[in-house]
């Protein structure tokens, strides 16, 4: 061969090399030589994600998934991002009463807006289903689909968690993030399946976790189809039409997806049932829980294992049996999570 | 510059030119050359198909659209596949009926059940809402999601529909899979949006439209979690949890996809919402109505344009004079489509 010839071939294979390294997700490339996941200590809890990855993707390997089928799902608050001492979605609820009031002088004297407005925070704290179902209904409904993306856009843009002083999407799990990154670069697709309102959770999950509208599963109320000045609205109405919480997030994924998860990710007795139902499909599949132990870099609630009791958010040591008993792994904010946030760089 | 160099250039050019194409979607590729939509008669019809996608995958242009909001709506029965003389589903309820009376011995002195099983046609034919909501009960509710799934798969393996004897799930618009397939490979997402039951299309939608089981938005009926030897199942309940069809249509596409289509595709009374609601979006938009107007090769009926009236995929003139009004593109079986199956081959 003469030599001009083998130094195109050379040149060619490289190439080759290069256009090829082009056409793999970024991730991948990534994991040969750099760490997907570095913001979390290694442990069990690091390992059991980058060996559940190893083990979907092996083709030929027994627990091979493919591309299409590969769904993982997060909770939202308190797993993706953080819910205390009150949910984000509870806190622009409050807000948008006070910014309200004026145009209601009648709320002065009627509860629950009465607390929300004198800042009544013992009576709040108080506060039953059916006041904060009377707060959502003032403050999610009657107005259309379209104005509420633009009402809770704005709230975003301004609103301040009261311990860090930022904007609460930036208040995520930056581990997490990670986590969510790491699966789609591995052909994953990552759905938010959230207690939360879904219409709420839309406006941010794209710029926020990388999760586009259509991959967000929560709960949300009743619309009516009407007609404004001649063009049709989606109307919000104070009426419940679905509850993505407990049982209601298997019902939500097999509604809204249609497949069975082969990961999920919650934090609370609200999933439960979420991973129950992820597992129940058999094969390598990753359940997975945040518990909440680091009360210097976020909180830490429980009960179980004797962390203070609270109701946002509530990881009973019934679900910490049940995640034992199936083989669900915890994750320890504290110990497996090298840093938080993103903005603690 | 030496011959060789220059000759590695030129090999270097053309290689790159061939990966270059490997990274094309094929139909956009085939676009250049070959014809995208063979199926289809030159004509308005086709030309505001091919025009549009033009328009919408034009960077730069005044209606680009970004890959990610490529959403595009189809219909099902009488847009997708042949709905008469009866929907599909309606016929897998009677086959079901017919399956499981052999169990209920009161079903023979009990109506509706009494003329399905005696095969009374003129009985069946003026079944009302409250008997297909009888029937619907007795063979889509009372079984695991799971199950049900294997009930349909069975029957759509052996069910043969009466005029052609074949499956039913060979019974699809030729045409309209090209539609489909020219989309996705501009970029779109096809989901499709029906009336029909959620969970019964899902059967077969990704084998028979390539649209995956989460990119189908139906009707849907209410399901319960529950535990059948402590594994748990989705129980389907003998409930309308929602009804897919003209309003709940728009209603269904912000609440399953939240984003809103560019183009939609239908042929019934009972898609004017989906239409109305893509458009209203405004910039270039894609509404198209399959109108059946060729009794020979597949049926006719309206009653718009004064063909034979139906209750089945109604096409009314109000309908058909609101299209005209506000654009909406007219597809006629008749003279738009070269064939309608691809057994026709």
């Amino acid at each position: 061969m003469p030599i001009t010839e083998r130094n195109t071939r050379i040149r060619f294979g490289r190439i080759l090399l290069i256009l090829l390294a082009m056409l793999m997700p970024a991730g991948i490339r990534a994991d040969a030589k750099t760490d997907p996941l570095p913001s979390w200590n290694d442990g069990a809890a690091k390992e059991s994600i980058v060996r559940f990855v190893a083990e979907v993707t092996k083709e030929g390997g027994p627990n091979y998934v493919q591309p299409g089928d590969r769904i993982a799902t997060f909770d939202q608050d308190g797993t993706t991002w953080v819910s205390h001492p009150l949910y984000a979605q509870a806190v622009f609820a409050l807000d948008r009463i006070r910014e309200l009031a004026p145009n209601h002088p009648e709320w002065k004297n009627e509860e629950p807006f009465k607390s929300v407005i004198a800042g009544d925070r013992e009576a709040m704290a108080k506060f039953g289903e059916s006041d904060w179902e009377i707060i959502i209904a003032a403050t999610h409904t009657g107005m259309s689909t379209g104005d509420f993306l633009e009402i809770v856009n704005k709230w975003l843009s301004t609103a301040k968690d009261s311990r860090w002083h930022r904007p609460y999407t930036e208040l995520v799990y930056q581990p997490m993030i990670e986590v969510m990154e790491y699966l789609r670069a591995n052909g994953f697709r990552t759905y938010i399946v959230t207690g939360g309102g879904q219409e709420f959770v839309r406006v941010y999950s794209e710029h926020v976790y990388g999760v586009p509208p259509e991959q967000v599963v929560g709960s949300s109320v009743l619309t009516k189809y009407e007609y404004t000045d001649g063009k049709p609205v989606l109307l919000r109405e104070p009426k419940v039409f679905f509850i993505d919480d407990k049982a209601g997030k298997a019902i939500g994924i097999n509604l809204f997806i249609g497949k069975r998860p082969y990961a999920a990710f919650g934090n609370s007795t609200g999933d439960r049932e979420m991973l129950e139902w992820t597992q129940a499909g058999g094969g390598a599949r990753l359940m997975m829980l945040v518990y909440h132990d680091d009360a210097v870099r976020e909180y830490a609630y429980g009960p179980a294992g004797g962390l203070p009791d609270t109701n946002v958010g509530t990881f009973s040591q019934a679900l910490m049996d049940e995640a034992k008993k199936n083989g669900w792994v915890i994750i320890s904010m504290k110990n497996d999570w090298k840093r938080i946030f993103k903005f603690e760089e």
